[in-house]
């Protein structure tokens, strides 16, 4: 145990926070010391004020753990805190974690258009990482705050920066298809969302058609310059549990055929600065070959939960392609995309790997 | 009774069939006379034979009608027979039935890439009915065919059309989320949809494609001539009953704004040629203002399933404007739909309204 | 207009007040003159506030009216108030709309165990209606208090009230799936509903086990004398939208058969004392000859959702015989229920029918 | 690989038949060597004709496997076979297969009331196993037949059998929500099923009702003694993907009380013959004291979806108590179940453990 880098979970009992702590279970480099909450569980054990979600039991670790107030002074011993915090309250409350001395991995969407905090996604850029040692020297934190793309965001643009390595990418259509999950808990109402869709999720575009530029921007001369890629999204909320399906259309900058699209696709490799992670999967991006494939419920659990599974790349009449993307929103799309994160940085900052 | 137009309803068992049996009750200018089926329903009565799946009670008109053969032979008194044939049946029967001097109103396929085969939406191209007379002096028949459109195609063409018909549409993007009534009965399994969503749907890509065409075509010198749209498609099922919906993009010749866009759809008006019909509904395009609308099954039963609905216009970032449509594909989309052209047919040659 | 008797709708923004507004909309007897909200409503206009859930569209007739505050105060021209009102606040403001000479027909909770006021369902006990003359003596009001059962309550004793009175009923299981719409709005979370079951509804069991034995009871001598029935239910909540579907095993006090008992159902006929309301179905009970129905999306609209579906009839094991029955939790279960229980008031006290 | 026992899987390419080759890929003592299935796929590698439905991947072990006509001719190296055969073929083809001296784990209903052929739960009743040394006598076999129960019987026969063991148990009443899967694929349509209950399952009741008498029966003197409990099923299909729940309501023998009951299912303990075998789960009955446990979507996954899940004892009015039991159907309730039963022989037959 000892040798373990000792973590917290900030807004642990919430539906991300509960998948931290699942996931944290056994974790070979990290440990749970601290976790916090909302003033009205404060003081309290976890299994007494956690309405626990998922099909996984809550692991024996957590039950008896005090929670403590979602403050600076609570995390006396983390090194690095990772934060379910809604975005309100995350806004107010990381920067005074970082300053204390605590990387902060969030997945709250607060500061990610902060051009000096990097939105992570391993697969992509972990090299932006580096523009904490920017961050640092801008704010004078000893710690720092780097973060998860939006749940949707994460689910195709794996794929789509893969692709423009190799070719560009100059537009993209994304057209979402998303589980109930991402709205949290209680979140969607079911009457709302049985036997019906829901065209809209307030914000979400926004996030898809940003995010992007960033995370597949390039980092040097200590600053990330973001993608000139354009994008157009439409979002809608489907009666899924978990899993998030994107359609996608897309053009690119040299001209290309769907066989060499599918061959960098199933040719994917992990960049070097997160190879050998523990969370990372076997395969980053899973190509399915089949036409009636990726779905969410068949694909999202495999691999951990932790790939971006893809299929059905063909030509598009307006733009270049077509393909379908689907990733599993709560895992890969938020608590697992963040310890990912958390793993990247403890090979950096804390020698481990 | 005596007043009414006889008419038969082809394949009248299956779930297309069961929708045509229910609008027919009471329509003030059609009588059912003759019901057909495949060969081991013949000579039985219709309650007996017919797994009913509507959530309307079975009309009792129907009940004790006895199923005659799927032939031409069978139709000694209709003057229009509502076709639910699955388009390998049908494109035999069809031409028989028209050969034999009885107009042909099908939801099938199979003659809908014909030149001289209308794809008749009221809402858009009444006109295209006239080529009947073409078809009649090409073929020597004394009736004729005329056809829908796909159930998807027709929830996106008419607030499409009326766009372009006030300032040209150039290009759109079709996204889809379809219900399972879409797929018949069995049709899509529990499994396969449960959770779910199943990102393909055999063949249903390319009727989107070129639908539009054809439908948003002109009609002049007895032919029609297609319009030079560029539409490319996505096409998904989701576990919802009734009711697609489609989120589009699009891009106009003319440059316009998200406001005349909304006003060209909320001042559209039916054509004269369709005025008045018995199943046209009070308004055949609804606007919705609230940003969570339109929705499947909120909104695909009002205005007697009938109207398309359509909310959510505002600019794209690569066409020029995005928006989404819902429409009841078994009522407007089928059976409602090969109604309304029949009551078109039925006001031009059989002095109706 | 003149002729209508003026009424009012309590909580009209819920979901049920919803329910209220739109059955009540074009009500041959009704005129809706008076609504309430709660105060962050109260002064606005109802189609602003109205988050509106139902598939039929807003009436009219009510987008303009304004919102008043939930107190007796308001209520200065209506004769009869439905209310859709939360337990906690029918308890406190019920009475004081009595006691101002307004009859009360309420879906609340809070007065159904009390003895003075009747649990009314036209089809078993509208002579329970009497009493609310010792309601008005005992309390000193003018109005009174009659309540809706609970909307699955409603959904089996239509069925076993029938059989009782041929073949006396001793004790029943009654195990339900209850749909969402139950809950309320938001309600039930989709997290916790979509591809599962919850086998527990708080407080709903005991509701089944007493509600019974007062609407069975015998009014005489100025009293409900509770039936001696012995029920023991079972409650979950299913992924359905609308309708309850229960599951009964019951004993008789007298020996008979399925046949009999399936004869006893198909022959009801309404009480005279509710025939000819406005409100009251064609049939009351429809039984189901087919082995697979009753089934909540088929027959929960039929006959304008007021009627209860009884199916599978069949001897039990253990008790005497097996059933099923269904029936729509928001319209027979909550407004359409009060509804017909306000025109049982009418008819008596107000001269009409 | 050379210590391992070689097994093969009848009828390997539907829903069940892939449960079996997914939960016997690293078996650590079966290997499987021969896989049958239909004639149209004879010949073929397994993964080219299998439609594969679950959310594990394909194993590798069986890609490749080529798949041989069900016929007892085929097996030339098993020693267990797993049968997922419909019970039309399992018929006729099983015995055939005993004959040749190989023992079949059945999942099919065709020989569940030969009182020669045991229904096997190995939380319950291995004992009974002992009768196939009568069943080789009787039919001059030098295998033999074992099977398991119904889906639906497994998920409430454990906690039964147990209350049964402390205190007796009379009479029960089994009120079932059942999964899709349970049907088969492509089974229930999605149309019958979405938004909607179906209250019958063929056949369904008369299982729930008679193999519980034959599991709870005594084994003495060559013969399994059925036990006198009397069983009242109602069986209903509910939109759930997998898991069967089942209320229950019984009476016991002795007098006891709720936490008496509690007791004895939290202290269940494995009999010794099935003890240490590989797909054992560490508990097999989890009792839940939250009020609203156990959910099948929450539940069927712990325990490798091997555990039985129970909660909500409490008083019954007219039997002695209620509770709720869920069991994942096509795990424990099919190919999981019947592995178990394959492990029991193999430590009884084949020196295994």
């Amino acid at each position: 145990m000892s040798s373990k880098i000792p973590v917290s979970v900030l807004a642990a009992t919430g539906s991300v926070g509960q998948r931290f702590i699942s996931l944290l279970d056994n974790h070979p480099w990290f440990e749970v010391v601290e976790i916090t909450a909302s003033d009205k569980s404060v003081g309290k054990p976890y299994e007494e004020v956690c309405h626990w979600l998922l099909s996984e039991s809550m692991p024996e670790y957590v039950k008896k753990m005090e929670l403590l107030p979602t403050e600076a002074a609570s995390l006396k011993n983390s090194k690095i805190a990772f934060s379910a915090l809604p975005a309100e309250i995350a806004v107010e409350v990381e920067p005074t974690i970082a300053k204390k001395g605590i990387y902060v991995s969030s997945n709250a969407s607060s500061y990610r258009k902060n051009p000096l905090v990097p939105i992570l996604v391993p697969e992509v850029n972990p090299d932006h990482m580096m523009i904490l040692e920017d961050q640092q020297k801008s704010y004078g934190w000893s710690g720092g705050i780097f973060t998860n793309p939006n749940c949707t965001t994460v689910g195709f643009v794996v794929p789509l920066a893969t692709i423009d390595r190799k070719f560009g990418v100059k537009k993209a259509f994304a057209f979402s298809m998303q589980a109930v999950s991402g709205a949290g808990y209680p979140g969607v109402a079911s009457m709302d969302i049985l036997d019906n869709v829901v065209p809209y999720i307030g914000g979400e575009e926004e996030k898809l058609e940003y995010e992007p530029t960033k995370i597949m921007g390039c980092f040097k001369d200590h600053k990330i310059e973001n993608h000139p890629i354009v994008i157009s999204a439409h979002t809608n909320r489907v009666p899924v549990i978990d899993a998030h399906t994107i359609c996608l259309s897309f053009s690119t900058n040299e001209k290309t055929d769907v066989d060499s699209i599918i061959n960098a696709l199933e040719s994917y490799e992990f960049p070097d600065l997160c190879k050998d992670l523990p969370s990372i999967p076997s395969k980053g991006i899973v190509y399915h070959r089949e036409p009636n494939r990726p779905q969410p419920r068949l694909d999202r659990s495999t691999y951990g939960g932790m790939a971006t599974h893809v299929g059905r790349v063909r030509p598009d009449h307006i733009l270049d392609f077509r393909m379908v993307s689907v990733s599993h929103n709560t895992i890969r799309g938020a608590a697992g995309g963040s310890i990912v994160n958390g793993e990247c940085l403890a090979a950096w900052k804390f020698g481990k790997r």
